[in-house]
């Protein structure tokens, strides 16, 4: 089959082998989106070697342990824990010290036209949510994930600084679960527009007045800038928190003090459950579709993550398979 | 009277007037202990002028609203709230945005023969604790502090990196307060002993082994150091929390990354309340007259900073009057 590897320090199409390992589901992938992570690993900062892709909707093909699932069109969870440590007895394997992670670290991912994955992270999408919505599952729950961390209710204040992907998914996503009033802080209006459609306030860099300094409950960094750390530290009340969602490359300077006389929390944030971005999707509370700005076959995915990696490029999709 | 003062750049004893705000509480300082942060205020790095100070135990001269202080020996509480905002109408002006800090922010401190303080600030001192252990209330109440700022129990694994004034003070507070296993991070086997004395685990930081990393929950960075905070990182488990207690000087280089992908909390601490530090004190829960390393009289306060600034030097204290 072909698959989309990041192996000595290069990103080519390459003709593998179907996967089948013994006791993993087997997926065929109809549409994979392409997220900053995968940018990262192309540029070998992040240490995996091997296909990348983890968001994905695809076809069960095979489902050891719930036959129930064959032929189903599905998501699926990104860690696949050792299934023996407290924390994956205890049904939750994102931080098995063991885990592996579908395109990250250690499993081959969802660029290709067949993935493995453990049966109990796959999960049915409902058919009202097209494949161009039930792809952005994944980064979605990340979004929802949030509120596992923190509470957050309609009496939250909340600021999103960054309009890329992960921003517009936060607001979005904070908006619709907790009724928070949520603003978007960034740089392009078109962008910003998109969660105004769904009820986000929205605020660009420039408009983010003094008045507005320190008048928030929460804050969420989704620009993966230090520029963007600093604006959110000065949008937060004394003790509000920050959450940082995005890993930036490399250290970020950061400077302690205001952290402590103010008793700022900073949380941070990683991979969401599902179940609740699937239903944000088939509720039609977000808006994803419009974040969609190009789309490409797999046999041209070199070319499709040079153009994710453009200056205000949003959501570019892989297209796998267009089979029932 | 004398007050040990910074202005123009210099540290310096003045000849300034006795201080005569009406409303508030006049008090004769006794003992002062020297902080961290007023070495860093004698750098010129904090833009505090005036006299420094902010720990001390003192008698009172007049205390407007609370005639049964008047004669009490007393430490007092050093933010001083606007008395109209939230914060402050909610009986905690700790965070009130137009406070005024002892010694610190827009107001003369404890460095001088009297001082004052809203006579809502003061508390008394129980004849059983001497002027040398009551000097400590304030740091004291800033360990104690953690506990307002997240729940600490005696499931609670903790590790406390840096064996200065504060990690000793935070870590025998946990452990006093909480039941905690508390194990004290540092690279001075004579100041571990000091918190050894009172059930605290220690570890030179070479002992630190691959070991003991991602095995505590909650880590407190005391020693106001890149490497601490690196060191604390370390020893965090997934979903653990960092409290960061000092104010490093400027930036430190951070990395973002693991705080993301482990989920890590990092939750900002000041000032506590003195109540909980006072009872401490009273039921003898902790060592502190061990970190006396010298004291001078006021005017000799120069040369006592300079003192506290040496390596390896814990506090020093400043004997300012030594009348009933």
């Amino acid at each position: 089959m072909k698959a989309l590897r990041f192996e000595d320090d290069t990103l080519r199409l390459s003709e593998v082998a179907v996967p089948g390992r013994a006791g993993e589901a087997l997926v065929r992938v109809r549409v994979a989106g392409i997220c900053n992570t995968d940018l990262e690993i192309a540029r070998g900062y992040a240490g995996f070697q091997g296909t990348l892709g983890h968001e994905f909707v695809g076809v069960v093909e095979s489902a050891p342990g719930d036959a129930s699932l064959e032929g189903k069109r599905v998501v699926g969870e990104i860690n696949a824990g050792c299934g023996l440590c407290e924390l994956c007895r205890a049904g939750d394997p994102r931080h098995c010290p063991r885990r592996t992670v579908l395109g990250i670290v250690g499993r081959d991912g969802a660029f290709a036209e067949y993935l493995q994955l453990p049966t109990s992270n796959l999960l049915p999408v409902p058919d009202e949510v097209s494949d161009e919505r039930a792809v952005f599952t994944e980064p979605l729950a990340a979004a929802c994930g949030i509120t596992e961390r923190l509470h957050v209710d309609e009496a939250t204040r909340v600021a999103v600084v960054g309009d890329g992907k992960l921003g517009l998914l936060c607001a979005q996503a904070l908006k619709a679960m907790t009724g928070a009033r949520v603003t978007l802080v960034g740089k392009h209006q078109s962008k910003l527009d998109i969660a105004a459609r769904r009820g986000v306030e929205t605020l660009t860099v420039e408009e983010t007045a003094r008045s507005l300094e320190r008048s928030f409950d929460l804050c969420v960094e989704a620009s993966g800038s230090e520029r963007g750390f600093e604006t959110a530290l000065k949008l937060l009340r004394a003790r509000g928190t920050l959450v940082l969602k995005s890993t930036f490359h490399g250290a970020t300077r950061f400077n302690a003090a205001p952290v402590v006389v103010d008793e700022i929390s900073i949380v941070g944030s990683r991979c969401g459950r599902f179940a609740p971005a699937l239903e944000l999707l088939a509720k039609d509370a977000v808006e994803v579709e419009d974040m969609i700005h190009a789309d490409f076959p797999l046999a041209e995915g070199v070319r499709a993550l040079e153009h994710a990696a453009s200056a205000g490029v949003l959501k570019v999709l892989l297209r796998v398979s267009s089979e029932q």
